[in-house]
């Protein structure tokens, strides 16, 4: 086998066998195909797509390519939840301890991120005194104690998606389906979950522009979810804006507190009531989504998921103080409003220039070495629908560097549309696959 | 710029800018950009093409990557042809002579190949004494002295192009006509000859399979000649069959010896008289192509063509004897007949597997690193049209290692459809470009 032919055979669209997919995996990690090599495949499969066989051998290729975590040392049920990323999305923070405080078992390990904010180590990390770096051991011990732990990867989980993940991004092939599916797929087949609840986003913000588009995704990914013998399902859910009001990494650790005191913004609640309403259906504590829904509620309204996340805080060494006094997390020295453009509706926002200046005011990383400002990012007081009077503040941005204020001012003036009529409103769930 | 927004502009189907191309082969020849997001960049050309505007500038950004070859330095009209590669295809140690001999400057720098054969390089190799190496005061010196020189590549022309053409080659990128092109022009082009001719093949044996892609990659050849101020034409011929009866390195100079006698094959002899034909007229020296290669075909019978090639031979120190004593060559040590596996025509040749078998008798390279066998190759005795008798010869082998016999043996049998009646004959010339 020659992987000159397998370029030559995708780019001529013809499928690739399981062999093939595997020849190129194994080849890929071990150095013996170069990054040449896979870069021309890559694009080829850009162009030519996959089939739902190919994305399935792909996926389960990148899962066996490296070591498995095995969880079943945790007794219980045990799930996981991962959302295809977007703006301000910190329903981890808030789902995990709500169905953990239901009885569901959470293993959950986290990525650190490139983009708008760091991943959910990232953001865990901003909590004073968080581990993220737990032993294997120890990780299941939290669990098995608690309920519930969210650690950083120790192993090497998947690490052929690593390396194509760090391609794809510098050869503009990020934006694939199946190169998504079996990098999503890959990574979390690797962990020995047995319910997994999956937030396909769709809308600026996201990689899935269109409805249809998400659509598509969600069904690809709970087809191979279901063929590795999970129990799955995928919620399509808006990106059209940035989910909640804060963007950032304390700052959304803050947000994601408040929820869980019932105190959070209405769409941030109504997303985490409906994938804690999955998970707990999936997991059999619940008989529908509905009723899962109804426990969850119950959960944040009795203080046991708070109680839960408090918990693990504690069990992972962190200071479970900053549930109740948030000026431990510390303070952005610099705060500056940004005042409406104009008088009128706000329109349409675009989620992933929100993000940007994210980026800019220092809460995320454009590569792996920068670091993160923990308490830099935004508050955003106005969103899609409302209705504002220019000079009004639209949003106030926090960051240690007053210097970055500028730039994130022009891309936030931008990200927004404003217009005389409001917007007709948009459901925030607006649909499930299973 | 940013490579990767270059690569995701290509992508998406948008033409690159001149500013955007000079940045890619810039960056790639000094190493800034690396191989794998060239690599993602030549995929994304292969499916996306380039417009006119961009191939001329990819063409002469590789043009300018390197050195160029002044030519100032030669009195009179320095005229070059090109051939887009074909197997048997030894026009340019016939067609050189006979256009220097009626007054032509042919400075000619050819390359060593990979593939059924070496280069027109390797070939005049296979003349005892011949240096192909020449300094470039040499080179000039036997131009000015003689009227014809042919070397090899002294120093780094288009070195863009070298990359390039070694990361197409394992990325399965070459056959592309924005790439081809501006790999051929961009050397032609760093070479400072006045006039050019190409020979653009069409057919089984080359890389355009249809006449009409053929006339196609022909007239984007021209243009972009045009453009960079040359006088050039192309002609558009059959490589549906070999050209003339041998195929090899000794064997093929020793072809090209016999029709500059006036005694070699018909089709050989044709195409070398149009190629000529139209040097003569493009350099000034015939009014019509027609009265070109009545020229050219007097310089044939006359002895003159023959006596420049003897010139040549001995001003770059070869053994001039060898147009009369073709045992100076030398001989292969093994030779073997390939019978006709049953009655009939010969209705189609597989050119390119015909390349293949002489590939397998040791005349030509799989990798830069491999020796040749200078008196290996094949005297194909049956060509398309022709009637033969089952165990009637159809080719002779010739080679210094038995063991390469059986699997030649194979391919070429395989090379071969017969039929019941002859098929329609089909001209050389298939067309010219202007």
């Amino acid at each position: 086998m020659r992987m000159v032919d397998l370029i030559r055979k995708k780019r001529d669209g013809l499928p690739l066998t399981k062999e093939e997919i595997r020849f190129f995996t194994e080849g890929y990690v071990s150095g013996v195909i170069p990054d040449y090599q896979a870069a021309a495949l890559l694009m080829a499969i850009w162009f030519r797509g996959m089939d739902r066989e190919e994305t399935a051998e792909l996926t389960f290729a990148i899962r066996d390519s490296g070591e498995k975590i095995d969880l079943s040392g945790i007794d219980g049920v045990r799930a996981d939840k991962h959302s295809t990323g977007g703006v301000g999305d910190k329903t981890s923070l808030i789902v995990a301890p709500i169905v953990a405080s239901c009885g569901v078992k959470v293993a959950k390990i986290s990525g650190r991120g490139l983009g708008h904010t760091g991943g959910t180590v990232d953001k865990l990390e901003s909590i004073p005194g968080y581990r993220t770096d737990l032993s294997e051991e120890e990780f299941i011990g939290v669990v098995n104690r608690t309920g519930i732990a969210i650690v950083g990867q120790s192993r090497e989980v998947a690490p052929a998606d690593k390396k194509l993940y760090a391609l794809r991004d510098v050869t503009s092939t990020v934006d694939s389906v199946p190169l998504i599916v079996s990098s999503i797929m890959g990574k979390k087949l690797a962990v020995g979950d047995d319910v997994i609840v999956l937030d396909v986003k769709t809308g600026s913000g996201s990689f899935m522009k269109t409805e249809e588009d998400s659509r598509q995704l969600a069904e690809i990914l709970v087809d191979i979810g279901k063929k590795a013998g999970k129990k799955i399902m995928a919620l399509i859910t808006d990106m059209d804006r940035p989910l909640g009001e804060y963007v950032g990494n304390a700052l959304e650790v803050r947000e994601a507190i408040e929820t869980l005191k019932g105190r959070g913004p209405g769409d941030l609640r109504e997303i985490c009531e409906v994938l804690s309403g999955a998970i707990l259906m999936l997991s059999g504590f619940a008989g529908t989504m509905e009723e899962g829904r109804t426990l969850a509620k119950q959960a944040v309204k009795s203080g046991a998921a708070l109680r839960k996340l408090r918990e693990m805080i504690e069990a992972q060494g962190g200071d479970p103080l900053v549930t109740e006094d948030y000026g431990r997390f510390g303070t952005a020295p610099v705060e500056c409003e940004v005042p409406a453009a104009q008088d009128g509706y706000i329109a349409a926002m675009d989620t992933e220039a929100i993000g940007k200046a994210s980026l800019l005011l220092g809460a995320g990383r454009n590569t792996m070495a920068d670091r993160i400002d923990m308490t830099a990012g935004i508050r955003i007081l106005k969103k899609t629908g409302d209705r504002v009077k220019k000079g009004e503040p639209v949003a106030v941005f926090y960051t240690s560097d007053r210097s970055r204020l500028d730039g994130a001012q022009a891309v936030y003036g931008q990200a927004l549309t404003y217009s005389e009529t409001g917007p007709a409103p948009r459901p925030l769930v607006l649909g499930t696959v299973e």
